[in-house]
């Protein structure tokens, strides 16, 4: 058959000609912006036009700083389609970060937003390859900094909309994100066009996502994160209308920009759907059509699914998958042999992490080999698929994390006869007690259960006789009145065994979050890792 | 990212983990034959051990002259999971262009229905390459014949459910089809494991046929016949139950099977969906719950989408494709800018043959480029993409078709503002009258809707002065009652030019129509090639 390569080129053509009026909504710091796919591809092409003025080549890489916004877009289709690699830095990372992975990327360019110039700023002495800064405006006069910085809009007004593509091999890197390390700098994760292109198939097929044209997505997920599940390049190839929800989005501004733009399809974690939640609660007026909500990421409370599906009849549908599988890897669709279930049934299948996509062969493996499909024994979760990564870029950490063909993911699940995924914990935040595993997940999730609790993490913290302990940190629904220490271990007694149960509940007012929002876990055990010191 | 091969090895391992109690019904001589996924799954790795046995190697191809059923099915699986090469040899072609086919083929076993032995029988002293010709019975005493043959099932029976697959290059062949030519031998399409994988992904996605575990498919579309579309592949793939109708069905028979099987999604010719509209119409019981009917392989009547949609709310899904294209390359879904249409709008849009599917790209080219997308302009189909052969096998015969990695279809179409095409004619059914074109399928669908019409088909005859005149052939649908010539031409005057009315209408029994159910206009060419010598 014909040697076509896949790659991300044909993407904005579609649209451009098959889709040219269906709209790009994205929210700034002054107001909604609005624009079509017409006018998107020609911006395209014009920034392609632009970053290759400034010199940049074929396979060279452009780094983002950037939160979800129509011009980010631009970059996403613009710096694969012209054979370079666009690498999304995290805008959340620490300075020291930042650095080291824009040096290590080896970025010739940045587009910054405005409001994030100051991240820049802090480090630009230490940045060792960047040769432009362009700055995406907000429409108030640019800040005086001390090195040359770019206007993204004048560079773009002098070029044509024309622009030629180079030939591109589907195997050539189209992007770069870095993920987080348990210790020392983060990893970077090479994404190929062909990757990315089966990836956008999967989120299109029936059986996942189902992303479609007759769509209206919202990706919340951080553009800046895992490609934002990747729903932006395949919202493009498709056609489908995008909603952007800009910097800093509150639960209020994606409530409104949901009810106000008709989103069908918005995918965050379950920290934003916590916050949302909330905001529809307060609100008590009609909630957005959503066909559903899309949430990965980390594992999503039983109870907050129950309410979005029995409060606002909005389905919650689960996902698995993470930076170094682009991301998507499974998703928690009910099978056919699952109709004639009742609803609590039906609650219980979705509020396991799901079955792998079709392209995706997941594999779950205790010490004894794969583990027994009976939703009971624990393993890691093991991945291999065309859109999964075979290495870290240029680290020579990659060795733990990629062998014998298959991506060992850190985390730890069950997997039941249906073939559904359960996440249990991360490996490295399993409680270690007595010799036993603790699920710190399934801790968390009962005490979120609670109707006087907001959130809850559990961790282990040093103990002189069992080794670790699982303590609750728990932030009250009202700070002012929180619940009784006893009460909520009582809520716990009756699922799980007597020593799963945390040997004490501390309240906060906020937990820790890693960039990305996931529960910052190290830093508790950090903090308190005298806590239990005197325990017997 | 890893370099995780696109092959067919992984659809019966996913349908047999995810989906083991999925049925497979099979319409058979006596009586419907049913199983499932994981019954499935193990006769497919038995038939790979018997194939093997036979001294069948990767690489080998592997014929079948069969119909729809379930070992058919198993023979789509374990033949390219094994490395090999299945040809699908059309059961209607001649015993000439039979015996060319496989000889040309060099299929080294033959998998053959037992109602279809006749036509091996008939061929077998001219094969040249067959080694062993495997019975597929049908429950009654396999007849003598000159040759030694096997049993199908007594093979499976022999081996174990055990089979270690090889290692397999996405770009490997997977299948073998051969398309009829427009004079000489059939010539062969080759299916890449890389093509039929890209292919099923096309068939899952929401803005294409949403191919769905959630659906019951039935292909009444020959497996001989580009894959039956592709279906068989893809709903393996996703664990899809399939029904399939088996030899020779009638519109009763399907009718009974789409009733029985609550059968959501059914894919076939106009002709085969013309047989059962009169069908239901006569039964005037509730039709069956399909969500969708998907035709292609030729036009399909406006009045037979119209007919199917009013009268038994059932979405008529109209595609296009062709061998060449494994097949799927046009769908004919609404877009969210036809939302507001009226209902009469909406027909007209489904009347067409839609746009590319993501991975296609399309174009029309007139004698002087791309067309005008102006719904107007006419021109061929070119297409390209990774599902897209690339040559005919081991035939001289490719430049006409593959020229500038483009596939030049032979099919004239406009394209209109929306990009969506529209059918006109082949390029060798086009009737060229007086150095002007007609359209002869504008004219037949024009004919199909007149009340006292069952099929219409229009030829272009030699003519003294105009080259070239159109001819209508009209079956009746009361064949004793036909209507008046003058009726049905005064039907065509108000939508066509004076020069586009037929010289004449011919009335039959019935349009001669090819192995695949199209018309045959070949044969009423030359049957009437003498009907407008005398005209002036």
């Amino acid at each position: 058959m014909m040697d076509y390569p896949l790659s991300l080129q044909s993407f904005v053509t579609r649209a451009e000609q098959l889709f040219p009026t269906n709209p790009i909504v994205s929210r700034t710091a002054d107001g909604l912006f609005r624009y079509t796919y017409r006018e998107y591809a020609g911006r395209v092409r014009q920034l392609a036009n632009a970053l290759s003025r400034l010199g940049v080549a074929p396979g060279d890489r452009v780094g983002t700083l950037a939160w979800n916004h129509h011009r980010h877009l631009e970059a996403y289709l613009a710096i694969p389609a012209m054979g370079s690699v666009i690498h999304t830095v995290n805008l959340r990372l620490s300075p020291d970060h930042l650095t080291y992975i824009i040096n290590h990327a080896e970025d010739k360019v940045i587009l910054v937003d405005q409001s994030l110039l100051p991240l820049v700023a802090a480090i630009h002495d230490r940045l060792q390859t960047v040769s432009a800064v362009v700055v995406m405006g907000d429409n108030t006069p640019l800040p005086p900094t001390t090195f040359p910085i770019l206007d993204y809009e004048a560079l773009l007004a002098a070029e044509s909309d024309a622009f030629s593509y180079p030939a591109i091999d589907e195997r050539q890197p189209a992007g770069l994100c870095y993920t987080s390390a348990t210790t020392g700098n983060p990893k970077g994760v090479l994404y190929s066009h062909r990757g990315i292109y089966l990836h956008s198939m999967s989120l299109g097929l029936a059986d996942s996502a189902a992303l479609s044209e007759q769509d209206v997505a919202m990706p919340v997920v951080p553009m800046f994160h895992a490609n934002a599940w990747g729903m932006p390049f395949a919202a493009v190839w498709f056609g489908t209308p995008q909603v952007l929800p800009g910097p800093a989005p509150t639960p209020a501004d994606l409530v409104d920009l949901m009810v106000g733009e008709n989103v069908t399809l918005a995918a965050g974690v379950p920290t934003v759907w916590l916050g949302v939640l909330r905001e529809l609660d307060a609100r008590q007026s009609p909630p957005p059509p959503l066909r559903a909500i899309l949430c990965g990421g980390s594992a999503a409370p039983r109870a907050l699914i129950q309410a979005y599906e029995e409060r606002y009849r909005i389905p919650f549908v689960h996902a698995y998958g993470m930076t170094e599988t682009a991301p998507l890897a499974s998703i928690a669709r009910l099978k056919r042999a699952h109709r004639d279930l009742s609803p609590a049934e039906k609650l219980n299948v979705r509020a396991l992490q799901g079955m792998a996509v079709p392209g995706m062969e997941i594999r779950v493996v205790g010490l004894n080999g794969d583990v027994a499909w009976d939703g009971q024994e624990m393993g890691e979760i093991l991945m291999r698929g065309p859109w999964v990564a075979d290495s870290y870029y240029h680290d020579d950490r990659s060795q733990e994390a990629f062998q014998d063909g298959w991506l060992h993911s850190g985390d730890i699940a069950t997997i039941n006869a249906e073939g559904y995924l359960r996440l249990v914990d991360r490996t490295k935040d399993l409680v270690k007690s007595g010799g036993e595993w603790i699920s710190s997940v399934d801790l968390e999730n009962m005490l979120m259960a609670h109707q006087a609790v907001f959130e809850a993490c559990v961790v282990g913290l040093p103990h002189p006789r069992w080794d670790e302990r699982p303590v609750a940190f728990v932030v009250p629904q009202d700070p002012a009145h929180p619940p009784a220490k006893a009460d909520l271990l009582d809520s716990l007694r009756p699922h799980f065994a007597k020593w799963w149960i945390p040997d004490d509940v501390v309240f906060i007012t906020e937990i820790p979050k890693t960039s990305v929002g996931k529960f910052l876990k190290r830093a508790l055990r950090e903090e308190y890792a005298e806590h239990l010191r005197g325990a017997t």
